[in-house]
């Protein structure tokens, strides 16, 4: 097992994962495609007839987990590989990930948008060594979006422009954020009508992030905007971009935010944790625990006339703790 | 003035119109890229040091609508022209639109995701005659997706793909609907705190619409996936794709719905309006209209062994009657 990295080995990691998520893209678009010309082979075809797509969308799902694992495997056969499909297939919801170098990959996020074929899905594959997402792939082949980064080599949009795509300057966090902010955020699928359930403690959330300042007995937060894509790993793509600024969001597996981690960091932003620690005023803020299903993301920001660009995220992470309730999703030994 | 349109004209009048939107999505687009590459010339570069770019926006928009507007005077100088930002500047909210061709133009919907550079932003051009929306363009350059219709002539995704995308059959509305459905919605501009209005009452209609079944007193809709895009004219073109199923919004103007509105039609979609009739279970479902500021659109449904495509769409909007409160916007005059 690999300690250190050469520059040489993450370069060479690199440019394969760049190959292997464009690779892996085509194939959704491709199997997205047979649905759309109603072409597909026998016996496709009768999944095609289904009021939803969901079956033929598993099954493509299947296949491009299975094309990058053996990717991988004849590449790095020492490499470890962690993806939604076979996880899921598998009865522990433990943390797998440890400090071996791993790849922790999700086929298909936006699972959602895909079978209804809404633009909004992507593959995302990260590589992770010692704890740290260190390569971040993100594509969605319908609108062309392709996200990469490398530890120490940044971040970018197609290949060409680097994240955030606003550099020259980097915009500070607006003086009344989430004032001034797109906020990003999700339904999730746990809609259990529960008193103050995870569904409650979210829409109390979202609404103390929209309200006017001063409603909402003072915790109005009048975001520019509010924004739900159905996917963490784009919603994450679009912060290290600088367009959304704030995103918060419980429930995910490591798989949905690995490699937008990985592309945040690298582009400036800051993750920490979506539950507000009681003292959400002073308490330390630290980075987040990759499998801890609680995720709250601020976009790069620069400095101001005030504030360097870490304090203006520091202080945006703490209106937004102000705001939230905290959500109770957990994992085996976690 | 013309009572009757030929089929030649309408065809020039098309052919004009796509040009036109596929010119102002380009401006857009450069826009955007001078804001992203810092480089805009005096004295638009200050405007860039700002925390958001609103300044710089508001002047894209207003010469993008001038351009529109200019091509339009040129080509047709005896058609009528209603754009948002001509409009937004006059006192009057009435409706403008009589019988007479009209061209209804957006040059900038999703301005707050521009001003932020997310790239759910788009331009939208309408061309009304009769007071029926017979042309419509909507272009997002961001990610190149096209959307053009003409009555009669079919309803197309980037030119060559015909809407909705998956028609190999039109796959039928679910037979639970609105489970099984991407629901569209926005939290828009209206955010007072007050009780019972707007905002609440979106709230509490998008939290049935996403409950589980038989959650909120029986309201719960258990929607499969909920999306918000800021933008009412993408909104539409995604329901005219097939990839939304149901769109439910109050407070939007003409210009913002007109030309998804001859698109969704075209491709076979329903729209009436968002607030549910005392009888929502039997009232008639009318055609919406176009200044009404309420919208309700079903996505285009074909026909199940038990019902036709209409048949499937109209009870898909009683139950979302069923579900909804009524949204209080007005204007003068309606």
């Amino acid at each position: 097992m690999m300690n250190n990295m050469s520059t040489e080995e993450l370069d060479d990691i690199y440019t394969f994962a760049v190959d292997l998520g464009k690779q892996a893209g085509k194939m959704l678009m491709e199997a997205a495609q047979l649905r759309i010309s109603g072409s597909c082979p026998a016996p496709e075809r009768d999944h095609v007839q289904k009021e939803n797509a969901v079956d033929l969308v598993t099954e493509t799902d299947e296949n491009v987990e299975a094309f990058i694992r053996s990717q991988i495997a004849n590449k790095y056969p020492s490499h470890k590989f962690v993806g939604e499909e076979s996880y899921s297939k598998g009865s522990s919801r433990e943390y797998l990930i440890d400090a071996s170098p791993t790849w922790c990959v999700d086929p298909l996020d936006g699972t959602v948008s895909y079978i209804h074929l809404f633009p909004m899905f992507c593959v995302s594959i990260a590589f992770i060594h010692n704890h740290k997402p260190l390569i971040g792939i993100i594509y969605a082949p319908f609108s062309n979006h392709f996200f990469s980064s490398c530890a120490g080599r940044g971040a970018f949009f197609n290949e060409t422009q680097r994240l955030p795509l606003v550099r020259n300057p980097i915009p500070p966090m607006p003086e009344n954020a989430p004032s001034g902010c797109i906020f990003s955020c999700e339904w999730g699928k746990d809609r259990r009508d529960t008193p103050d359930g995870n569904l409650t403690r979210k829409i109390e959330s979202f609404v103390n992030m929209a309200a006017e300042v001063g409603g909402r007995s003072g915790r109005g937060g009048m975001v520019h905007g509010v924004r739900s894509l159905g996917s963490a790993t784009l919603d994450l793509a679009y912060v290290a971009m600088g367009a959304f600024d704030i995103w918060w969001e419980g429930g995910c597996w490591e798989w949905d935010v690995a490699a937008g981690i990985a592309i945040l960091s690298e582009a400036g932003g800051l993750v920490t944790t979506a539950n507000p620690p009681e003292d959400y005023a002073h308490a330390p803020i630290e980075d987040v625990r990759l499998g801890s299903r609680l995720y709250l993301a601020i976009r790069p920001a620069g400095t101001s006339p005030t504030e360097t660009g870490r304090e203006g995220q520091e202080r945006t992470v703490r209106e937004v703790w102000r705001r939230v309730r905290n959500l109770d999703y957990s994992r085996p030994g976690a």
